[in-house]
């Protein structure tokens, strides 16, 4: 069984090779000027834990299915995760000037290239996935399926929702509950929920199995931000210097804000069987799964 | 023969009908906020002369096609066209306050939510091609292929390269005809060129269809350029108030800037002829496109 790492690695020699990634002839028509790649890459070469795409690799392996095959499509996951960080991290949104402790994509390339660069980002996930997609038409219709399921994640009904939604609450001063659960739902559970979907397409693979990732992934990506949420306030040291501190102080709707420690720590819990529970189907091949979860959840004791 | 107008009808028919961009609930998960569906609507519904997705709803009849199989994909790209708007327009890059006579998607709407509404109609742009392609399992290779040429003319080789060279130009002062030639290629010609192209893939049409509309997409983008920076100078009441306006006092690099009047009015003459050219292998069924190009040359006379 590969671990998060073995997933990471092979992600980050692919991203590499990626014509589109790599810079090229400057004034040349039908090539990208460097400045794009070079904004695209500096993002995308931050350093994160490539959750997302390994997840669905590992999904991929899970129900049998081609490393190789699946590859761009865990790119394209990436580079979508990536731009979503860029323009987040905007002025006009969160105003970030450092992630993972380099200095975010406008503060380096200035506020209009960072927007071409997470436009550029988010687009190059689609052609990418269209260009593997067109290299296998034997197979056409499961890679339309697959690239269908990351775009409703990334979209207007999962993903984005969520940062509209995120935005307009704290613009207007919005602390409910409801409000707390579509903006992790959307904006965090979206883009781990559909990825996995992804694979599942790819691999051809049943309802009971899309059901069951679809319910791991929304477990997940809700446990995630739990234990994100909750490790910022008991003051995890690894968590310390993160985004999430400054939320704690700015009075932002977190698990903590919404439910208090105790209720956060019983909201853990309870996603954490829910993970597990979700991953029954797949028995011992869903290794991988459960011990990423628990692994999560460890971190909070 | 259908006209402009007539496929512009078509296409706002079908704008106002698709699902995501029709107001929703406001915090049902998996349903867009009303927020995000506004602000696209917004500037989707500015009233644009819907030029790109009407070309590719013309070239789809011209080659024999069903309008109705097309026509998700002509919305497509008028939606790539609008974002493409919305954040051309936002304070890190022109800083257009009004656009078409109407305040700009920030102004209304905040900058964060105009950054959100250009990443949704970007994103819904491929949900509703990957929709309409599912819906159609049985020609899942010719929409991939035609979902592939909007990609790519919208892409980091595309538009999105042509955006990124006419900031950096015009923040460092850069005027040679190189980077002239470039970001008309790109930035303008591409979402012509690449639309086309996709039609012809939607019809399965062969390869001397598709030269012959890449050929006729790129004189006919250029020859769109170069008039309007001709009526700019040449003061035509109908583009008194437009964009181009501020561009000529501000000294932005144009065809005019580059070549001089005569020279510009030399470039028409022989995109105009290019462009009737590329028709040829078409015959009388190419009317609307010649017709096109003769009503776009015929303004600067």
């Amino acid at each position: 069984m590969r671990d998060l790492q073995a997933y990471a690695n092979i992600v980050n020699a692919r991203l590499e090779a990626i014509p589109e990634v790599v810079p090229e002839g400057r004034f040349a028509v039908g090539e990208m000027p460097w400045l794009l790649s070079e904004s695209m890459r500096y993002s995308l070469s931050a350093g994160g834990k490539r959750l997302r795409p390994a997840m669905l690799l590992a999904a991929v392996e899970m129900l049998g299915g081609s490393i190789g095959d699946a590859l761009d499509y865990a790119c394209a996951v990436e580079m979508i995760h990536t731009y979503s960080l860029i323009h987040d991290d905007l002025p006009g949104m969160d105003n970030d000037t450092l992630r993972r402790g380099r200095p975010t994509n406008h503060v380096v390339f200035g506020e209009g290239q960072a927007i071409l660069a997470g436009d550029g980002l988010l687009n190059c996930a689609f052609e990418t996935m269209l260009k593997a997609a067109a290299d296998r038409p034997d197979r056409a219709l499961d890679c339309l399926l697959a690239m269908r399921e990351i775009a409703t994640g990334a979209g207007v009904t999962g993903m984005i929702a969520g940062q509209v939604m995120d935005l307009y609450c704290e613009a207007n001063n919005i602390g409910d509950v409801n409000a707390l659960q579509y903006i992790q739902r959307n904006k965090t559970a979206c883009m781990f929920i559909y990825p996995l979907r992804a694979a599942a397409r790819l691999c051809e693979a049943g309802e009971e199995a899309l059901r069951a990732l679809t319910d791991y992934g929304r477990a997940f990506g809700l446990l995630f931000q739990a234990t994100d949420d909750l490790l910022d306030v008991t003051g995890d040291q690894e968590n310390m210097g993160k985004t999430l501190g400054k939320d704690a102080e700015s009075g932002k709707l977190t698990c903590v804000s919404a439910y208090g420690v105790e209720g956060t720590r019983a909201l853990v819990e309870r996603l954490h069987r829910e993970a597990l529970c979700a991953l029954e189907p797949f028995g011992e091949r869903a290794a991988f799964f459960a011990a990423l979860v628990d692994s999560m959840v460890d971190r909070t004791k």
